[in-house]
């Protein structure tokens, strides 16, 4: 049981400080003959990097992966993967003086109650940093899917950053890619790009987001009630990212608010199986894929480093008041969409093995071919 | 790896169908020597029975609760605890009808396209009634608390029932007791009965609802980063519970809202260690407590058992229009609070024992006492 | 996890105490569609159940399995099958007088150093009897590899009862069911009954024995290196069963005498695969099943309760000579047979599902039919 | 659930192949505050080296250990401890012939037809080369145990290199270190040298060997029954050891021939709690430690390599002589003792961890020093 790792089959488990030598992901489970690249992972864990625009924090870190097992002449091999990436714009010095101060927001506190000790530097282990190791895994992930599932797609996008949200009667996928927010709504871009640097510039202030990410072709079936549910597993994923505060499926917290009558996704019976007139249940019934898209929702609270002073106290209990300077991200959401999309690819791929067995089918042949 | 299990610990796994000879709860890692008896479980179970108001089913199951191994002489003693509660008011010829037939929001289609067989009688495995193995292991974990930690309170309500909210200005512990809602305010408790008779009685339809459950008093340091995360093991223990789409610690969805400074819980320090201004967080930093009231929320959809016909297919794929009789509650969400209360005191109780170790520090002396 | 729990998706969770009401199996992961009835696991019980000849003890208990979940119309749902044992012949008094002693060779004193509370009557929790559940629980296994790996069949045997072994020239397989002793030899089986009886009798005494197990039939593939080997997994399930102290691969404890030359297994081509030329190996190679029978054995210490005075202490410390009556095994590796058959089922059916999946690769079909 | 980890809080996972990048081991569940080096796990991986005498394999692998996380400023922070060796004199060539070939007693066959993939060179993940990560594990598990429990100590020795044993009247502890073969019997030494010398370099062959390793100290209690048992978890660690075909605790297989009586370990009380009259247990009743001295034996083939030709076929099924070339351990036994000590290690600490917590009973203070 290691604490530090998550999926049933596919099982990630991530280690690593955000100013220590190195950190990354040990990816045991993957199926074997995989095609696998530090390219492919490389892909992933770009999209994730910090300093990509203005809006996110202008550390430089090329976050380049490096694999150092499991993987033989460009395949996977059924063996542990280790993917490595070296720490490398450690500015150390940035953090010296919060040796002994606990930052409001921060996991500081808690650490050192936990742990009666704790690299501070950057936040440690605490560190959004961690969750570079995450989406190198979930890379994997995806490779594997293309091998196994090629039919399914995941992708995330913003749909909210503070008080903002988007205008789903505009929804293009296609926009996600081309705007500094992930967002899929072009005609909110422009006031969103403004709202964030008076937040960052004029105010030194920060602000939080809501993510969604959607499975698009995921077969009914996946899922492994009454505890594997494949909603428990989404929400636990997304719970564990750093700073998201809260996790929904479809209708999610507003399914509170409706009656039986309109929640009903009624069933019809289609040319390739089943089809449903809504999807107030996000894909999911009992725990189980309905075949229909698979949709999660988390929010990501405020990025808790900000200039503004805020009070707090030192190791020894006398008070201080912190302001936070260093180069952080002004909405640390936007960072988190790689990162939902990278943990609802582990999960998704876990229930796809959990299905079909550890190695996918394959067998070796002996005898003439 | 039991997918039926949660838990690191203080691991249970529950069994059972709705209309099958008995249900319950495996319960393996309660510490030995904490007294339990069936009197103990059973008054947290007679909180979720059915049949206590006019509010929920009908039925009559008296969910009588059987300890069968684990105890001796009125204490544990470390060793698995099986807990039976045996189905009696079974009426299966109710659910004949469904054999053949997938009900609109219900498992039954999934359960059906994963394991190609299912029992149909209400439910089967993904009935409601399930939660009773829950509450029934929850209460062994409050007995264990009681001894270990007795200074923790778990106490869960309903903050919403369909689009009707409590006044948290009049937020009254003593009053959660006292209504059939588990609600905390007494001035809405009328507005809301009313509601829900007319939806019941008149409108032959349900409603969903919000569930907010707190932990006060638990010690700072709960909560194993970055996977056994205090409310990543908080958002996994709700959402795996029937019907729920949505989970929040905190501020919960809303901290996607707020601002860095607005979100911001200031550091003082009394008399007894940290104190905070504000609870945004909910009690939990980097997963892990602060030693401030956790706060879970979480949201029930609508009961999908309505007497109101919706549209769905047969097995064979014809059409069919499901009106789906029997005794059912038209907010489930009711009973779902002392199931929420049930997983969340599981989850204190395991991250305590991460802490202290599986026997929570007893030993066997020999010699002269 | 569980300590009471074996297995990576067919998940066996034991319960239960030698005196209390009941013991059992939670039995989770067992694929859907298997045909399991209470008759079908009966037959295993009643092959490890005391009094089956006047060579085990003289207790009386029936074993009658009850299936409380997880069977639906004589079939398994993919869901957790509850298999509980009333305990009837519970004569406690018997045990009365050790609720204050250690007996020598049993777990009397290390569950009270550990627990500080012990269910003294008949071992409680680490009484042989907990093995009737691993029995049942085997059962499972055995429906489940009928109906996925027909071809795989799973025998034990005696081979050696305290000096006197087997000669391997007169092995015959079908001799094992024809005796008291689970026997291959029917050239030995008189003079071990007439030793047993003396040891029993005359010499109030007991005595130690080897058991061996054979899979035949299994495919080449079953494994998971490096440390979910199938020969780790078979030693742990060999080595958890009470009074185990030694368990073997093929060659086993041998293979230290051996050279490199010697114990080579030379390869060849067969008409179905790849055949050896003999199996040092016991049919498992860098942990993973070769094809050839897999060869397990385990060694079970002698009953350490005996008639025979020997020195103990109290809880208080104070000397005590203990003299075991009541009806004991004089050699309770003769039952252990069924035990380890049971086990090494178990870790069958587990390894083969992790080659193919949680559910064996069904699914229900939607539409005519 | 990693197929590649061990351990239940102290939980290890090793990755990497032979002929790799790199090999190492991901630490999780290490408490905090535990002084750790590279220089403290060096010492244990220069034990296990290669080359360190003539009786082993002459390749020349410094297996320099890096620390990539989760100490700082040299103390562990209860983080994952990632442990790198990078693969330095890796001769690939050596190996191309076996690209198509199956050597027997090797895993080349189980790998490929398990997998339909491996990394052939020099045994790829099944190489024995993963030990390595395994000792560089237990090094941190020795650090943490001299932190926790300094009263432990675990050391192994050999007791037979092929048909020659060990004469425990003349049993020296403090021999071991003192000779190639980690004997405890100086009047072997140069017998075994010479045995091992002819047998290298004259008859091309290898031979097998039987390792003791013994923890002395242990508290009772330790062992989480039934199937976290102490023995349990030693037998899995040692079985899951490269070659290893049998494991044995205390009298282990030989208890077979024993009689109740001679098996029976009296009890009396001493000054410091119970103690045995004789160790027939090996330390450990009902899966749980006595506090004895913990004995286990466990048997390593010989190596599969020789230079001696054997027949086998190729991948198409075509017959071919295999004669292993390159340098290869004549006795891998010897170089298995550490890798033994290491796997104790490892289940000491975890279960002490089981007994005390996850961080050991740590907490940070807060407020005046």
């Amino acid at each position: 049981m290691s604490l530090n790792s998550y999926g049933h089959l596919f099982r990630v488990t991530t280690w690593g400080e955000s100013h220590g030598p190195a950190l990354g992901a040990t990816v045991d489970g993957c199926p074997p003959n995989v095609p696998l690249s530090e390219t492919d992972i490389q892909f992933w864990l770009d999209r994730r990097r910090p300093g990509r625009s203005k809006h996110t924090t202008q550390r430089q870190e090329p976050d380049s992966v490096e694999i150092l097992s499991g993987v033989f002449e460009g395949r996977t091999t059924g063996t542990p993967i280790q993917l490595m990436i070296r720490n490398t714009d450690q500015r150390s010095k940035d953090y010296g003086e919060i040796a002994e101060t606990f930052r409001p927001g921060h996991a500081d506190i808690t650490y050192w109650q936990k742990y009666g000790i704790r690299d501070y530097r950057g936040g440690g282990r605490s560190s959004a940093r961690e969750t570079a190791a995450r989406v190198a895994a979930g890379g994997v992930a995806r490779q594997a899917l293309k091998q196994l599932a090629p039919e399914v797609e995941i992708f995330g996008y913003m749909v909210q950053m503070g008080p903002k949200v988007i205008d789903r009667n505009r929804f293009d996928r296609a926009e996600i890619e081309n705007n500094d927010f992930w967002c899929p709504d072009a005609g909110v871009v422009g006031e969103w790009a403004d709202f964030l640097d008076h937040l960052r510039r004029k105010d030194h202030n920060s602000v939080g987001a809501m993510i969604e990410v959607v499975v698009r072709g995921a077969p009914a079936g996946l899922g492994a009630p009454v505890y594997g549910k494949l909603d428990t597993d989404l929400a636990a994923a997304a719970m564990s990212i750093n700073a998201v505060k809260g996790v929904e499926i479809g209708e999610g917290m507003a399914a509170a608010a409706l009656t039986g009558r309109e929640n009903a996704d009624e069933i019809t019976m289609g040319e390739n199986g089943p089809e449903y007139s809504t999807n107030h249940a996000g894909g999911i019934l009992g725990g189980i894929s309905t075949g229909q898209d698979i949709v999660l929702r988390f929010a990501v609270k405020p990025t808790s480093s900000i200039l503004s002073p805020r009070q707090s106290i030192r190791k020894d209990g006398t008070p201080i008041e912190v302001v936070t300077k260093g180069r952080h991200d002004p909405c640390v959401g936007i960072r988190a969409v790689p990162v939902g999309e990278a943990m609802v690819a582990a999960v998704i791929l876990d229930h796809i093995l959990l299905d079909r067995g550890q190695t996918g089918g394959i067998r070796g042949k002996i005898g003439p071919s």
